[in-house]
């Protein structure tokens, strides 16, 4: 029981972080990027393909994929309300993402260490495609919280 | 002079390539990115950070640093006017960017095969320090051109 | 019953391209590495950290830890038996590996397409930390068979 | 002259540590890599691909000219005698490298913060082709030195 509560409380954390950086973070409001679900570690956040959102070549622009998957990155490596900023990502693009296109990004933990932490997003597409996948490192900053 | 007008024809292809991509590409004009300068394998692309660019963690969100980077590493890729898509990129967070920091991207070739290309991104800000750097995989496809 | 054919076909290729890689591939006789199993797609080997791929700082050396990764995502991409190159990785490295570690390299695969494919490989040591990941992308050789 | 004398330092503790490394580090005597140079940040390292490097594709094994430029980015980043680690790496294949090929592994600094860096790495052939490049991000272990 004493552990039901420990990972509740860690799930309300999540919770309260992932509403709070919602609403913080400008440029997930500009893409009209909204989260869907939130946990110690985890998160996932909805992005639907706009005609502003498309490139020269007719498709969603790729830093634009990057840019959902590393929000996703984001909360789900703050959801423990420890500041932690990305260090890098790598992203490969495998399918490519069309205008209306509704793309899903869901991010889990790989490691966690003591200040750095490696996460997986997975980028799909409204029919269950892979869009892309990015694997992002992460760094705690000390004695700040996330929100 | 036959060769100097070799490297002059090149140069009028990016050219045109750069101003056609910069008008076609919705996801550039969003972010008021502009072309600085284009040319055979090479391209230099600005982005001043506004207000809605910023994250959660009161910075520029990494995604959108990545857009630019990625933006300027497609205009360099598709400067022979070929259609060339991005694969995959990895990226570098060195020095976060503020709101009005002004961003310049200059990508260019570390080789280029056949088919498959590999490009260099540095993004430094108005002071001249490098915010991120972004190496990224293209392929082209065949038979199409860019714009 | 016809699935179960192909699918037992498919298992019956892959076993033999991982018993010929394995002969063939000095790199992979020079640090011992052996193969724990290989399916359509998967690969696991496994390799002993040696005293003589201990590096300067006296933990086992990122590069040998790669190369274990990458032959696994190397039998895992071509146990098709079609020939196919990896044109890029990215490793990060999550805890060291120390003299006589027994380390696993899990190779499965992200996505397949015509040509290219994406991997990923997981390098845990004997208690099942995760001591490495890869990501991998690789092409596909027109015309050539594996072994 | 003052300038020129702590030049002049960090070159010699460069020096230092690089013929240090070289003696203590197992993996890159294993593959019978060679300092060509070593400076602040910087570091040039020779590997001659024998037939114990080749792979079951018969060229070198990815893992192997991975080693090599990983070397020289460990060579780079612990310059300054002050321990510091690899945390991740991506590296492009570019060329491949055949038996008897003579690489070498040029490493640059890219960033150097408090306590991480990055490092770019270009590997080249007896022909100055470019094999691969390499990107790595490093941390700093406070208090310790690297040799």
């Amino acid at each position: 029981m004493a552990n039901d509560k420990a990972i509740s409380h860690a799930q309300s954390i999540a919770e309260d972080v992932g509403a709070k950086l919602r609403m913080q973070d400008a440029a997930v409001q500009l893409l009209g990027i909204t989260l869907d679900s939130i946990g110690p570690g985890s998160a996932r956040l909805v992005m639907k393909v706009r005609a502003d959102m498309i490139n020269g070549a007719g498709i969603c622009h790729g830093g634009l994929i990057t840019t959902l998957a590393d929000s996703a990155f984001a909360f789900a490596c703050n959801s423990y309300n420890k500041l932690t900023l990305a260090a890098g990502i790598s992203v490969d693009f495998i399918t490519p993402a069309h205008q209306a296109d509704v793309l899903t990004a869901t991010a889990s933990e790989v490691s966690r260490g003591a200040r750095s932490g490696v996460y997986d997003v997975t980028v799909t597409n409204q029919r269950g495609d892979i869009v892309a996948v990015l694997r992002g490192r992460c760094h705690q900053v000390r004695g700040r919280t996330a929100v």
